[in-house]
């Protein structure tokens, strides 16, 4: 048997068959901005049917980015998908839209770590933290081999480390935390707060009014932009500070930057952020690795597919 | 049958008996501060006696303030203990003192953390943080209701969190570590400085040319004396920063508070840690209990004592 698994990204919903421990096929389309619920429903039946449908398949995993009832298969907010609905129900619909196979719901984030544990750059690693530098930041934990959810669910909020207090306010109003640093939404912000302030940069005239995605960082970066070198030091000396920080304590096998920006700039964050943040561990030569995720976008819906495994 | 731990501190060598999961007998003696590991070994030894010796006695635990080799029972490193030199044996030679039951040496916040785990105020919690306050800064970890280790047995070091980036200078070289605020020989390095540059304290009156214990600092804080409650005041505060990361990224059910400073002070710290801990996490109030421990110097030897019986 085979199992799918779907991404479902503010941009697009990317899906993948596992089968036999590794990922089959792939498929993508755009996620719709209008046309509420439905519309992002119909277009992940699409991609389901894309893969080829699901003759074969025993059940779809669904990463989804925003607070989810897995019970009820309901995502309830989800800031980042301009088109959904709080409380719409995601599982029983596309359940019925897929030939009523089981459809699982999965923290986006999780999914992705789950997915570069098992099949990407962490294989076979004991104690793993993802970190998954996106629109904000999110983060997962493998301890002994297994995703750690925490005591109550609620384990992963990386993005809310304090690695400045008093510092950079982030989006959910505490002081200093690593998604104030770090997290693309709050990059751009100061981008566009510096620019309204009379410096140029290439990173407002690229995006214009648009979304300031990591590839326009990628390109500015290139180019030598220089707000966009110091808002990405600045991003890479916050995520090392957390990495420092959580070495010293858990002592790791490995940490993955992923997401958006982990894997568009992963080659460039990467041995930046090691070589800082091994300067900044209590033990020198730590042989933890610090490594980009591979599978790309592939990891949230693998890790999904996989997750559905585990539950049916 | 039963087992003895012992808990090797710089002042004291504390022993305790247990048997069916529970303490049976307790007992201490003063450290030798000369006579070398000959003489701490014959502390040692005593203490197992006045438990009643080791006739019912399947194994010894050790909890050790240092760099140890469990596995040839060698006290590599031990900076507390005045009387030791590097690198000697204490398991063989204790065993063959206490009536050859085997030794079983431990990191003594790792028995610590264990001991108010298994016995003391984190009874049956699934995942608990131990940060230990005592000379330095040391922690422990519970992940699904065993002691973490971390891949490669160096996990723990919470002293070494960074909770204020290129902050004040921590004993180990780094900067702003939480132990260079919240561990007692920074914090007494830090009042002897201030008196030194013409500032009054109860501390130093107190201390005179001694180590300025815990419970030097507690009258101190009793008392009101203003450089004792700042110094506190920003020991809580890098305690609060540490766990509202650590909680907020691990999701726990419970952080204790111990090691010498968390015994004395537990009172007067854990409710000010809490209270300062949540308004920095990221769930509101997240349902973690931040708690003093409650076995007091029992929870050392009492750790000691469940390694040995988790090897023998």
């Amino acid at each position: 048997m085979a199992w799918i698994g779907l991404d479902l990204g503010g941009t697009k919903v990317y899906g993948v068959v596992v089968d036999k421990g590794a990922i089959r096929a792939e498929a993508k389309r755009r996620t719709p901005t209008e046309g509420g619920p439905e519309a992002i429903i119909d277009c992940m039946a699409g991609v389901v049917a894309d893969l080829g449908g699901t003759k074969r398949v025993k059940a779809i995993g669904v990463g989804a980015p925003g607070l989810i009832d897995r019970k009820r298969g309901v995502l309830r907010h989800a800031p980042n998908l301009v088109a959904w609905l709080d409380e719409s129900p995601l599982g029983p619909p596309l359940s019925t839209k897929a030939g009523a196979v089981p459809v699982v719901l999965a923290n986006d984030v999780e999914a992705g770590v789950l997915g570069e544990h098992r099949l990407g750059v962490a294989r076979g690693r004991e104690h793993v933290i993802g970190i998954w530098l996106g629109t904000g930041v999110g983060g997962g934990l493998v301890v002994r081999g297994e995703m750690y959810r925490g005591g109550h669910g609620l384990a992963g909020e990386i993005g809310h480390t304090i690695v400045h207090p008093g510092g950079r306010k982030c989006a959910c109003g505490g002081l200093g935390h690593l998604e104030a640093y770090a997290g693309r939404r709050s990059m751009e912000q100061r981008a566009r707060d510096e620019a309204a302030a009379g410096r140029h940069t290439m990173l407002v005239d690229l995006a214009g009014a648009e979304r300031m995605r990591s590839g326009i960082f990628a390109r500015a970066l290139e180019a030598g932009d220089p707000l966009a070198v110091e808002l990405m030091d600045e991003a890479i000396e916050a995520v090392a500070i957390t990495v420092g920080s959580f070495n010293t304590f858990l002592d790791l096998d490995m940490i993955v930057i992923g997401g958006g920006m982990g894997i568009r700039l992963g080659a460039y964050l990467a041995p930046r952020i090691d070589d800082q943040a091994r300067s900044l561990m209590f033990v020198p030569n730590h042989p933890v690795q610090i490594a980009p995720a591979e599978l790309g976008d592939a990891a949230g819906a693998a890790g999904a597919a996989l997750l559905a495994a585990g539950a049916h």
